[in-house]
């Protein structure tokens, strides 16, 4: 529930971060390593080439750091790692558009808070509202309704949501050089996971076609759910409460959970991967700890050790020590957006 | 929780079955029909011929039931459905075993309940002791330990332990024919679930051997956990508390918050699988659900409405209403266990 905590001050940080750390209108960079590059959107440097020797050697039965194809295991953080996450987590925008689309069913919230800041764009009332305000949100948008019909919520509200920063929809704005390397791994025989401290259900509605990873191997943040049948009909309900809050010292326990094996591979970007990367990479064999460096303010977003969203403090400061791969946004990466790094 | 009373009742079947329900020393029936026969174990019969029909059309792009390769998720339960549950289900014969293993270190356990009654064999003591003593039994078994160590005595105790029946090793009583159906599935682009009320972390100590089915393809029911990480090593404690029970309402919850699809292909034997097949084979589209039951005494066990290990009431009053495929164990199979039907 310390989520929520984070995401209140996102309130904040949303309507202060439209004045800054707006990209450019850059025109994409375009491949220039051949056509048999895997990662032609990674500059060359010492990330990318860390990349290469790594899954180079984990596939060379003839190398020490050899890893069977059962074993080849990746893990990949969802927001800030395989897409944007500011200047709030792209699923509390949802919650936010979910309140206004429901708003003509329910008069009362034009007197309710925090339902009535949310529809008057009023954040201080919203912020005031504090954690029981914000649980409220996310349960109204994220319950009382089949799985099903969640689903469709969140797939119809990606066709027209735009994100008010890029004017992208959000689901464009994932990693043009994370998608090369969830496919460049899977080419060598990985089993490509999210493991995100987002909603499981919200991830689902998308990812699939957007990333290439199929529902099961989504690991995320989990309410309740309630079995019913009814004339003929199954569904699941879903219910307010969280069951499973997939984050920090709860990401190894949902790999457990969900994928049973340790991964060769982990990617995050915020201290909220330290115990996954942590996890993955003290184990015996060869392993490979990534962090993305929110680094472009031009073409993305530009934070790390400080802010309410993303932060990765712990994270650099034991990178050299754990021997994690910190991935600079400017600096490794030609280009961030699959559609060119600006509408 | 009502598990552990079905298991406290087992107590008594174990020690009472033992009279009764032994297989004969039958030779193995071997395939007769030819190299191209996907399901040579099973009898040619109403049972073989719709699973051979469901699947040729479901892969077949011209038919109408035919179903993208993404969709075609089959769920198995596990007890009683991939292998043998009689007379005790096979994880409780571990985690008394295990107790029995133990012991040495826990010289109080000589006059404390319910350790002494498993200690002395001393069934009506352990009966005495109720679901309670029962809990205590399968925590001091399945937790205390990280998942690792965990791992390393279910894998131990297989080498060694042999059931009392059949004198086989228990993970030598998988069902060959649903080794077949499980094959025959993969073959034709089917992913294959195990979706069972046993432990998950007991099954994954073994059954990407015994079915071919990878540790992130198993659901089942779950302790808590707890990460640590001391002395550089990263380890997953495990907890005594029960989080996650996934039998009955619970498995269609369980099939989607591990795939997040609804499955095409249903398999269990009890009406602990009830909903499992419920919420399968009402979904739209093409579905098959099947039920195993156990009616071969002879070779294996014979038991359904009556019992208190894998009964199958509900399950056989609805199975023409939901047209579930009953598979009768004595007439739809030749083999049941894949080194012969008897050591």
């Amino acid at each position: 529930m310390g989520k929520y905590i984070f995401l209140i001050v996102c309130f904040g940080i949303l309507w202060l971060s439209f004045s800054c750390g707006q990209p450019q209108n850059v025109l994409a960079s375009h491949p220039e390593n051949g056509l048999d590059d895997p990662l032609p959107s990674w500059k060359e440097g010492k990330a990318k080439e860390a990349v290469l020797d790594f899954v180079r050697n984990t596939t060379d039965s003839s190398h020490t750091d050899f890893v069977k194809p059962p074993d080849r295991i990746a893990c990949f953080d969802n927001d800030g790692t395989l897409w944007s996450e500011q200047p709030i987590y792209f699923q509390l925008a949802f919650a936010l558009d979910e309140i206004k689309r429901k708003a003509p069913q329910h008069p009362e919230w034009k007197t309710q808070q925090p339902f009535q800041a949310v529809l008057e764009d009023d954040h201080s009332s919203l912020m005031a509202s504090g954690e029981k305000g914000l649980a409220n949100l996310m349960s109204e948008s994220h319950s009382g309704m089949t799985a099903a019909e969640y689903d469709a919520s969140v797939k119809a509200w990606l066709v027209t949501a735009t994100h008010p920063v890029t004017g992208k929809k959000y689901n464009e704005m994932v990693f043009q050089p994370m998608l090369e390397l969830l496919e460049f791994l899977r080419s060598n025989g990985y089993k490509t996971f999210i493991v995100s401290g987002g909603g499981i259900d919200f991830m689902r509605a998308w990812v699939e076609e957007a990333y290439d990873i199929p529902p099961y191997q989504v690991v995320g943040s989990m309410g309740g759910y309630e079995y019913r049948f009814s004339e003929g009909e199954a569904s699941l309900q879903k219910l307010p409460e969280m069951v499973f809050n997939d984050d920090k010292a709860a990401k190894p326990i949902g790999i457990h959970r969900a994928i049973g094996k340790i991964p060769v591979f982990a990617a995050g970007n915020s201290d909220g991967d330290f115990e996954m990367l942590q996890y993955t990479t003290t184990a015996s064999g060869p392993r490979f700890g990534m962090l993305i460096h929110h680094t472009d303010s031009i073409r993305e977003f530009g934070y790390d050790r400080k802010g309410h969203i993303g932060v990765l403090n712990k994270g650099l400061d034991s990178a050299a020590f754990y021997n994690w791969q910190v991935v600079d946004m400017a600096k490794d990466w030609k280009q961030i957006f699959p559609n060119g790094d600006f509408p």
